[in-house]
């Protein structure tokens, strides 16, 4: 098969040495106030919050994550702006992972996968919804209503990144159920990614285009499931202001540093506050930030 | 605690006799094409297939399902168009059950929650995103990525329905695992849901706010999961094009009939068909089918 967007996205975390992912959640607490001052209006503000940290970035940044929640709390204005924020990102080299973390049954989960790795087919109409590189899907439901994303994935080079091990504490409620086969829950889900991924595996980097999900937060588990899912990208959210370290966040990656990409959001957006820089240098501050984090990460690396 | 939207939907249920839910859903292969041929606009044949199924059965029907997925793949038209959809069904009295299936862990589900059930605070102005009564729920990163739903939808008078065994061939691929405590999964997540959702049972039909999806095409389940939730008031999605019929429909129903809205989709929408109607009055063949599924429902309630 031909090279998915993982593929593509290890292939710039190789060329930038940084496995750092760029998050964009335009909470209200995170987004300076200022830019909604300047524009005046809703959707510039939200937009400018990612243009300014992405034109901050770019050049060190593999990948930009945009949190749909946020955008979608915005409505209309909030779709708008993270529409055009992707279309930036890429115009920029980026790749983008929309974390919509959307899923349903078979036919339905086949309309968020056109919306954001394909094309809907309407009215005589043909048109790609929020045009992303990769995105995070919900495992709820099972094989069926994963399969409609990996198909759509596979026909367009795309990929998807499906929730195994969560960053939050209640994780566990679900994830770490004890089963009459001796593994959890998550195991489970593990080697199920693996089986269901493995016939997408490219040679570029022995990888799928069906990635998972992987917080920084439970790196022993982390470890533990790379050991399960050996050709899988992980992303692994939970960086920074969740509490996780460089080195609680490498605990995934393989042995040749390879397959893992992880995020920070807020820990860049407000690293003005940490820097002790103004709020309108926020995006001066989230460079100097995303430089120390590719350091640590690396750093890391080198000492596993 | 003060009524919730699940009390107003069985009091609508008991109104109307009939516990029926109307599901739109946009599909290329449902929408009749005449819509958008009238309209010459892709947002305005979305919204006028909504109004005229919502036309022809408002008074017959006490909720309304739009399935974002197909709105959602249509860009930010079909956003439009089901903002407006919803906004109408509510003038006609009807309940709105955004069928989303959001979910994240902890802050960024409290955005999705706002978003379909409560207000966004962002740029200096207060607004709600996509305004429903119902929210449907992914649980697979546990008590905290549900918890801000329920603590919107009680702030609000709202409710949510959180996926418990969903109506898909493949839902036993995480659902129907084994667990050592000699329960399967849906069986601890419905035990789960009974907790979670226990303080906020509101006298007026003993039903909590929070409710739970439960396929009518796993009946025998269904029986016995409403044993395990006694108070949660059940979506029960499936009918008709799914495969379930009446019978396996009210398998979930309490023993007074109460605490279950089952959906319908395509075998309304699509009713002109099994009416050998022409499709320019497939709005009053939708009605032919609401009556039928109505009498339908209302005779398996009466022999069980």
């Amino acid at each position: 098969m031909k090279e998915h967007s993982l593929d593509r996205l290890q292939t710039r975390i190789n060329e930038m040495k940084n496995p750092t992912c760029l998050g964009l959640d335009p909470r209200p607490d995170v987004v300076p106030g200022f830019l909604f001052d300047e524009s005046g209006d809703l959707e510039e503000g939200l937009y400018q919050f990612g243009k300014r940290l992405i034109d901050a970035t770019a050049d060190l940044l593999p990948a930009v994550k945009p949190q749909f929640a946020y955008y979608e709390a915005c409505g209309i204005p909030g779709l708008l702006a993270v529409q055009r924020t992707m279309s930036y990102a890429r115009e920029k080299g980026m790749l983008v992972i929309a974390d919509a973390k959307r899923g349903d049954i078979g036919s339905t989960s086949e309309a968020y996968a056109k919306a954001f790795l394909g094309e809907t087919n309407m009215a005589g109409e043909k048109f790609s919804a929020f045009p992303a590189d990769v995105v995070t899907v919900q495992p709820y439901t099972g094989s069926d209503g994963v399969k409609p994303f990996l198909d759509t994935a596979v026909a367009h080079e795309k990929g998807l990144f499906l929730l195994c091990r969560t960053s939050n504490p209640s994780a566990k409620d679900l994830q770490d159920l004890q089963l009459t086969s001796g593994s959890a829950v998550v195991e489970e889900l593990a080697m199920l990614i693996r089986d269901w991924g493995q016939p997408y595996v490219t040679p570029t980097y022995d990888l799928s285009a069906l990635g998972a999900v992987v917080g920084a937060t439970y790196p022993a588990e982390a470890a533990h499931l790379r050991k399960l899912m050996p050709q899988t990208f992980f992303l692994v959210p939970g960086y920074g202001a969740q509490g996780a370290g460089a080195d609680d966040a490498v605990a995934g990656f393989r042995n040749d540093n390879s397959g893992c990409v992880v995020n920070a959001s807020r820990s860049i957006a407000m690293a003005y506050k940490k820097f002790n820089m103004p709020v309108e240098d926020f995006a001066e501050a989230a460079r100097l930030e995303v430089v120390e984090m590719k350091e640590k990460l690396n750093a890391a690396l080198a000492r596993r």
